[in-house]
């Protein structure tokens, strides 16, 4: 049985609070002498044990600590928001899931201004990303940038790799998976509704992002953001398992 | 601009009705005369002129009949459906968006078997169905079978290909992108919450299914039925990218 993971910001506090204690005590029914895991999504995943419970704040003691190691490449998710807060939330959730390094939801020339500031809730966003890191048992929280300018992402972007997502019709362009590259660092663009307009793509195009398609129907936002995701973590599984054949044939 | 796409059950008729009615008349305004396209879900991409226009009925004349050419591979998905309604329609409407042949609604051993048939409602999942199908522009409308026990579909299941996917803390299995074969068609078993039972997994292996994971981090079963999908056409694009690139080279 695998022991539940808990989120807490501040490990030197040895305690847990709000929502975290309230699903400690209330949802789990933990006692004293308990064990769990408890990480500050920085990587760090500690073993503690129960020393007491209340509905408030559940106190601990540190039986171990470890750092894990994160994946040998980052993902960077530059996405320009849905206009419905479920969609964009569900999207949230599923790249963290998946595991994913930066999310900048920013603004573009299609971008539905009134509805950006609704859609990009911090608070609810950070809590989307807590909840989905511990189900995912994951040590790592992404960070999440918010009011960024596409100009502003495109001319400070420096992952090694940089691509930009079209819709299909456009143009055929190569698949992210096909271009993503092994065990590198990439940044993915998602556009609005509506796409990037077309003097985004140049501009995009100068700053050394590549055009990709992310496969042949045509995917809402929230979806292609989802799969650009996945998509780089099946290219990365994949060249390692094609590397890890080259070494054993 | 691209044309709209609509969807009508029985092409014979040359008339949409009900919520396709009131989507052109009223959510679109279109006028007799506009263009349309119109799919009955077979693959017939139809694109007509309207003649009358009310919010109850559209009549129209077809212009062009074109029978689009289905995937050279087939997916079909064998899902144990999530307790939540909420997550179980949007696997649809995402499994739908990429692109998929076949969902069967299975239960398994750690099947909840209360709310199957509150979150298994056909008509509800047929009309997410043909929403996502519209929405991503395609002419296929996927197979929606339910109230299939784990047993039945392993021992009838037919497909060149037959996955089973695990919790990746189980074993270490292989990817399913590792694995999926180019050009042939699959089915992938996606469990419940919980999981599978040993003896399911068992009786799967027997039946030619190969145990595969999907991927480094703990996926809910909605976003593993969707990766899943995912994976096999992202390891067919790629066989077919790596298959063109011997040919030019």
């Amino acid at each position: 049985m695998e022991l539940p993971l808990f989120y807490n910001a501040v490990l030197a506090e040895t305690s847990l609070e709000g929502v975290e204690a309230y699903h400690a005590a209330r949802s789990l029914r933990m006692q004293p002498g308990n064990l769990l895991l408890v990480t500050d999504g920085s990587g760090i995943r500690q073993t503690v044990r129960l020393d007491t419970v209340s509905e408030k704040k559940v106190r601990y003691t540190v039986l171990e600590q470890v750092e894990t190691t994160p994946r040998p490449y980052r993902i960077h998710m530059a996405i320009a928001p849905t206009r419905k807060a479920e969609r964009n939330e569900w999207m949230l959730e599923k790249l963290v899931e998946l595991g994913v390094d930066t999310i900048s939801f920013i603004t573009a020339g299609h971008s539905h201004l009134q509805s950006y500031n609704r859609v990009v809730n911090r608070e609810r966003l950070e809590r989307i990303a807590v909840a989905a890191m511990k189900q995912s048992v994951q040590f790592f929280l992404p960070v999440i940038e918010t009011g960024i300018a596409f100009d502003q992402l495109v001319e400070t972007c420096t992952t090694a790799g940089r691509f930009i997502a079209y819709v299909p019709e456009k143009e055929t362009a190569p698949h992210l998976a096909a271009l993503s590259p092994g065990k590198e660092s990439v940044t993915v663009l998602i556009g609005p509704e509506g796409d990037f307009t077309a003097a985004e793509i140049t501009r995009a195009v100068h700053a050394g992002f590549k055009p990709v398609s992310l496969g042949a129907t045509r995917l809402r936002t929230e979806t292609a953001a989802v799969m650009g995701c996945h998509a780089v973590h099946l290219a990365n599984l994949l060249f390692r398992t094609a590397a890890a054949g080259n070494l054993a044939s």
